[in-house]
């Protein structure tokens, strides 16, 4: 039979049948469906077309060692942050997007430590809890935080200013389940806009802003881990994120405080800025797929 | 209000709503909804989107200036054909995909000039007319046509082999519409396996192979241009090409000749084998998108 609009899509599934990996098979079954759904609602011209092939293969070429842009891709057409629900507890704290700057091993540090290695900043302390949903707390928890610099620049990309491993730090929490380390205030900032996915923003009338925030992924034993950001409360975008990761409830404040027996314990001095994160982790699923 | 699975689609399409250039605002609403729905069908693990991030990432970076792996992709999923098909004129001679090979521009011949430029093959002649759909011919058509080697080469895959510009030729048709070039018959050959389309291929048990072909472009004054391919009667595959390309009206007979006559006529000795092709053109659409 002839490949008509109409037949298209199950001459294409049908090419499917001899995947071995069931699931492969599952996935491209739908991405075929879907994909070619989408092709017959636009009928894109052959020059559409054209562009569509150029920008993605643009978007490739774009990626190397420290930038990854089908992740920004992903994240700004809302994927990655669907990804991300979808794969959710539905108790606990709530998780959002990776993001495309959790590109280098964080440094292992100890608890209290700074991860602003470059001592311009007024200083920052952010402290918190793992516990489980009936607030049993999770002590050994592995948790690795990165952020941006006070000027909205991750270390991977500012090589020639911010030493490696700048805003990065690999913690485990104490007996308590309690963690606490030093960092400065991080700034709004733009994803990268001198790519095609900035381009593709410009072109569509969109800021390319994310509002403040601090990344963590917390991983503890029979638990299911988490990737999630502490926001900034009051921070400009907090309502536009442009990769839409924002959880009402994961704003949080980071307050002045002029405290000096917790200043002490942080080794710091008042005034400082203090930040209250807690993670509830949910316990591990019952069965994976 | 939150991001969730429910209102992620809403929230991203939404986000599209002041882009100036309408038709970009349609295309990228449509691909919001059929990507998220997509997402939602087959509901990915992290897992498996860091992997369909790796994969796409490596599509774009398999690409350079003889290789174009993202339309390879388009095609082995049916795409290229589909588009290719909604954008076909209802009448005349049916289009078929253009294919990753398409990135040199042919070099001018005359009628009856050889694009084999290898001259190891068997000689074989491809000639017909350009018509409109009531028989009218179309004398100064341009006649883009590329194919592979006796060996199921392109030129540009092989550079040590082949002189650039082997089994590439560009003609125009004479006062009666007609078209002639020597040639080899092309083989079948597997598109490249050795990048991620080729691993995708394996992985879902789909062979490489499209049947033996000749690609033409042909663009006449006052008519839509088409993309086709003259495909060898016979030739292995002609049931199961890799990206869906055949329609049986383009299946053409390359038959042995032992017409003198006509030997004489096209520059090439008894017996030889020879290709009828007529391709015929529909009108300019009256209206462009």
């Amino acid at each position: 039979m002839d490949f008509t609009v109409e037949t298209a899509t199950d001459a294409v599934v049908d090419s499917f049948r001899e995947t071995k990996d069931q699931r492969l098979r599952e996935v491209m079954e739908s991405l075929t469906r879907h994909l070619h759904d989408f092709v017959r609602d636009v009928e894109p011209t052959m020059e559409e077309w054209e562009a569509a092939i150029g920008f993605l293969t643009a978007v490739g070429q774009t990626c190397d060692d420290t930038r990854q842009e089908f992740v920004l891709l992903s994240d700004v057409l809302g994927v990655s942050m669907l990804v991300e629900t979808l794969n959710g507890a539905e108790e606990g704290t709530e998780s959002t997007v990776l993001g495309p700057f959790h590109m280098t091993e964080s440094p292992r540090r100890e608890l209290g430590d700074s991860i602003d290695l470059l001592g311009t900043g007024r200083p920052c302390v952010v402290s918190g809890r793992v516990l489980t949903a009936d607030g049993t707390p999770l002590p050994d928890t592995e948790l690795d935080v990165w952020q941006c610099s006070e000027d909205g620049f991750y270390d991977v990309q500012q090589p020639d200013v911010q030493p490696p491993g700048n805003g990065r730090g690999l913690f485990r929490t104490d007996g308590e389940g309690r963690y606490w380390f030093r960092t400065v205030v991080p700034s709004h900032y733009p994803i990268p806009t001198d790519g095609p996915v900035g381009r593709l923003l410009e072109a569509t009338g969109r800021h390319p802003y994310r509002p403040a925030h601090v990344h963590f992924i917390a991983s503890a034993e029979r638990h299911r881990p988490i990737t999630t950001h502490a926001f900034v409360a009051g921070s400009p975008y907090v309502d536009s994120d442009a990769v839409f990761a924002v959880k009402r409830g994961l704003i949080t404040d980071f307050t002045e405080s002029y405290e000096k027996r917790e200043a002490e314990r942080f080794g710091v001095t008042v005034p400082f800025t203090h930040a209250r994160f807690d993670i509830v982790l949910a316990p591990e699923a019952k069965s994976a797929r």
